[in-house]
């Protein structure tokens, strides 16, 4: 269940728009005396559809099955704060409270400032292809990943902790950078390669988000082939949470904005209920009509055709396919390791 | 015809899927002769499908009517290059040159710097509600705007300049600020109350737009109640121009995306042959299944929710409606006026 969100009290309304008291409103009703409260009802009742009616004393409204619900937004809150919700001057026959989940969505780690992320719950999304590196290296088998922004500092870096088993990884513009062991080809990070060692790894986009993203209260490391393990994981945190995703050069990108839309459709066939910003109802949406073949969606998408001109068809094969691993990669005191 | 842009060569190959000179082939080819041209012909052909199909060879290949048309990328260029094109290893039939006019969109003015805009073709958008009410009250005689970022210094600005016959307009967060003549509702600026005046504006998103795209080639005003007029201008102009988004508070604001949506659906429409970047695919494809009911698409999205529940459905229904007019507003020495 959430536990801190965006706080609604909720009323399931006594007319409705058959009249009379039908066998869906029944039980509602019974259940809702039984004890389940409207919060637990909710989580069962598919399209609720706030915002369909919208009516001047409430934020958002809902009609289910004929029956409206009535929902009034009281900002951020948890569920703690439950007790007895009040009536509706004698409109409602059940009064209870819910926790949204807020989500919101970037396109670009240059679109926030480090403070914007300072204390929230965060994922850093780069789907095409720090993201998918960073979570093949550790569920093959990699004890640790330094991400490092600067190429310099990562070959400093890698030389003063060469005896410690330290190998080096990482792009500039799609292409592995000289002197370096590794590209940013999740594919070349196999076990007998990566196993207990540490990466230090320098990506174009992916390592300058987890870098603004330093300060959050958590950092998780995401893309679709860990996007079903990851959503469990925030779903059994119940917090709002924040993706944060690498876009290419400041712009928005539709490979990260396809993987963010890929999260928010997991949770709510969760049965979460989610208030979103804008972008992440456009990526929810593109998602959902793309999901059945996400890498012809990306077809003529600026950084898809830009790996595929580079003959990375294999790389562009494996980041799209969902759910290939359980493995959450975390950030925590400069590093990056499992949950 | 486009001036400027991406420049391809292009070719009408001999191969055919069907194999023959089929009777669309023949038209073609013959059209060809007489001097059309491919670029000519490519004007009159629908559903150019680049990337349907890839080569290694070239960057975008289409068939059109199963017959293939190969382009390759040469970068920036212009028709003037033109000239004879070389044949294609007599694979060709026909060789010519394209231009394709790119398009780049930004969701918000805070997601690019001054520099970025510099020497560029700009349209900056805010639908709701700046933009709208700048083309409503030109459309209604308004002498000049000038846009302000600054609160006090757009009241200063006033009051220097009260005996030349201007007022004060503007907004934060939706409203109306102490002292001003006018907020920035578009159903505010009437005729009687803002023909041959000079208005000084400042909102919350607008005018900072403004500010940033100042040093643009060409910066022009746009919404959706002049879209068709921008959008023969910017035909007309035949170069390429950078959208650059309002949104609200630095995020993707929907409205806004709709609107370039708009122009690049607009534009196609016109047989211009385009080079959109991720945010304007997404802007044309989320326009086209919105296009017969722009305001229902909106609803749920955080800035429509937030007008309407400030009580602004006029307002709304107003800057939702597209070609009320055919005013284009251009920013010039620090004012903006008519074209």
């Amino acid at each position: 269940m959430q536990r801190s969100g965006v706080l609604y009290r909720v009323h399931l309304l006594r007319q409705h728009r058959h009249q009379g008291l039908g066998p869906y409103h029944s039980r509602l009703y019974a259940a809702y005396h039984r004890g389940d409260g409207l919060r637990q009802l909710f989580g069962a009742v598919k399209n609720i559809n706030w915002n369909a009616n919208r009516s001047p004393n409430c934020e958002k409204m809902c009609y289910n099955n004929g029956y409206p619900i009535l929902g009034t937004r009281l900002g951020p809150g948890s569920a703690s704060a439950a007790g007895t919700a009040p009536a509706l001057d004698g409109h409602s026959i059940c009064n209870d409270w819910m926790v949204f989940m807020k989500i919101e969505v970037y396109a670009s780690n240059t679109h926030v400032s480090k403070k914007d992320m300072d204390g929230k719950v965060v994922v850093a999304v780069d789907t095409l292809r720090a993201a998918t590196t960073i979570i093949t290296a550790l569920h093959n088998g990699c004890a640790q990943i330094i991400p490092v922004e600067d190429v310099e500092k990562a070959m400093e870096l890698a030389a003063n902790m060469q005896l410690n088993n330290a190998v080096l990884g990482g792009e500039r513009n799609a292409k592995k950078l000289p002197g370096f062991d590794f590209g940013n080809s999740p594919l070349e990070y196999v076990p007998e390669a990566i196993a207990d060692k540490t990466l230090i790894l320098s990506t174009t986009n992916g390592t300058a988000t987890i870098a603004r993203a330093a300060d959050a209260k958590r950092l998780y490391i995401g893309a679709l082939i860990n996007a079903t393990a990851l959503v469990e994981e925030l779903v059994r945190l119940g917090e709002d949470f924040t993706i944060l995703c690498s876009g290419t050069h400041g712009k928005f990108s539709t490979d990260d904005i396809l993987t963010a839309g890929c999260f928010i459709h997991l949770i709510r066939q969760r049965k979460v209920p989610l208030e979103l910003d804008d972008l992440g109802r456009v990526a929810e949406d593109l998602y959902n009509r793309a999901k059945k073949g996400v890498p012809k969606a990306l077809q003529g998408s600026a950084h898809f055709e830009r790996l595929m001109s580079l003959g990375l068809a294999q790389d562009l094969d494996y980041c799209l396919t969902q759910d290939i691993t359980d493995v959450i990669p975390v950030f925590r005191d400069g590093r990056i390791v499992l949950q």
